[in-house]
């Protein structure tokens, strides 16, 4: 597993590559407020496990994939903080961009971000230049049509959702980009690889959405009980609380069993049961399901 | 010099490419909207243009990177109209993306539609891989960091802005990667056609200004004297509109020169004189000209 200090080693250097004199310093502060300090990093930390199960041959393409989907990550985050979707003050227990820097650096800082994303995989390609088409691919069907992150946020503008198809784009998507851009990039076929981030998205939703319901501020870094409030679905609303805590213990045992054998399986399982642990902590599951018991 | 009808239907193929049944059908129709019916597309032309010059042997990848160019284009002409920024109702003779759609789903089809342009450079990269992450890097230069587009905007949340590098970045930056992607796209090194999209770029940035200055909703599709309405720097502001008119016919003079000698340097000097013609007629040039002499 690649370093905690390593991973925001790369994902700085992705940012200060395509910085110069000429760049706007405000638009700059706020890309890095956007991106810096991160949350638990976990889309990059996956895609580069995945690498590492693979047996990467070609780690700066691995980097680069993993820093353009964190990037990606943060950009939809600004975005949906704006005033016209969550109207977030805080993200990370920090103020959200567009408190920190205004409404048209949030957007402007999100475009730099979605672009700066492809920017980084672009400029890795060196060493493997047959790879940059395919993953370039991958990463974007995370992000945008047909049924990318920008897709799943689109959902909440339509009269009818189904929550499913909502969830795995606005979340899975990214997810399921991940741990094939980490194979895509060691040269390896993606196909295999998709079913872990299919799951790990699902559950990473289900997760969100009962943390939403039950957490505090303090704990989330951003304000709770946003999604009652805003009136969006969640499975929360749809099956309840109840129901909501064995969905997502069956999600992540799938995600565990969804790991292609290989020498490096034990090791992403175990990123998997740290992940269920922190999305979930077994305190607070035992507690909902006593609860409503 | 490629029909219209067949860059419309290059740019069509693009969105159609990327929409599924999984797409939500708002979304699809925002991101339509603000891509048709379309502007005078100098920019996609400007790179087909140069490919043909360039005697290109993959005009599918020629095809692609003038698409990605007018998508990007219009991405940030959505973003650009939000409330936030000029706040515009009409964008060429039509209701502005947010009005017809709403402020969200205008941010997630501006957002969508930057994604869309390197999906599209990706799928079309089968014949020349080596060409794409080039391609790319001159096409995401013009979008975002470090002296995009993006960052051409931001330069309007700086407490000092010099105007040439707003501009620069702002408009120039655009036209600079379509010339350049033109030659990448063919196999041809971009360089001797840098110069060429600067200039462009520049006196359109000109032009645009004069057109805010003097024109009608009517005729520009959009509203007029915004740029005093939102106190924005403009060249007509800091030389006033007599300097303006003689600097816009030395550099569409400098643009001519600008055009690298060969086979189809005629057509493409023929381009400029058509744009020189369509930005500002003759008679309002006269007219200025005269009004300030």
């Amino acid at each position: 597993m690649p370093s905690s200090a390593c991973l925001e080693r790369t994902i700085a250097k992705a940012i200060d590559a395509h910085v110069s004199a000429d760049t706007p310093p405000r638009l700059v502060a706020a890309i890095r407020h956007a991106v810096f300090p991160g949350g638990a990093r976990v889309r990059p930390r996956l895609c580069m496990a995945v690498a590492r199960a693979c047996d990467g041959d070609d780690p700066e393409l691995v980097a680069a994939a993993a820093a353009a989907i964190e990037l990606l990550h943060c950009a939809s985050l600004v975005h949906d903080d704006l005033p016209c979707f969550d109207d977030a003050a805080l993200r990370r227990g920090h103020p959200s961009v567009h408190r920190a820097f205004g409404e048209r650096l949030a957007i402007l800082a999100g475009d730099a971000l979605i672009v700066l994303a492809f920017q980084t995989i672009a400029q890795a390609g060196g060493h493997s230049p047959r790879r940059v088409a395919p993953l370039l691919a991958v990463v974007a069907a995370g992000a945008g049509l047909p049924a990318g992150m920008a897709a799943g946020q689109a959902w909440e503008c339509e009269p009818q959702v189904a929550l499913r198809e909502y969830h795995r784009a606005k979340t899975g998507a990214l997810f399921a980009a991940a741990t094939q851009a980490g194979a895509l990039a060691s040269g390896v076929g993606p196909a295999p690889w998709k079913p872990l981030g299919d799951r790990l998205g699902e559950a990473y939703q289900v997760a969100d959405d009962i943390r939403d319901a039950c957490g505090s501020a303090q704990w989330l870094g951003k304000p709770a009980h946003r999604d009652a409030a805003l009136g969006r679905p969640t499975i929360a609303a749809e099956i309840g609380l109840a129901d909501a805590m064995p969905l997502f213990d069956r999600l992540m045992a799938e995600a565990q069993r969804a790991v292609p054998p290989g020498r490096c399986a034990d090791a992403l399982r175990e990123l998997i049961r740290d992940e269920t642990e922190r999305l979930i902590p077994r305190a607070l599951a035992d507690e909902l399901l006593l609860s409503a018991a």
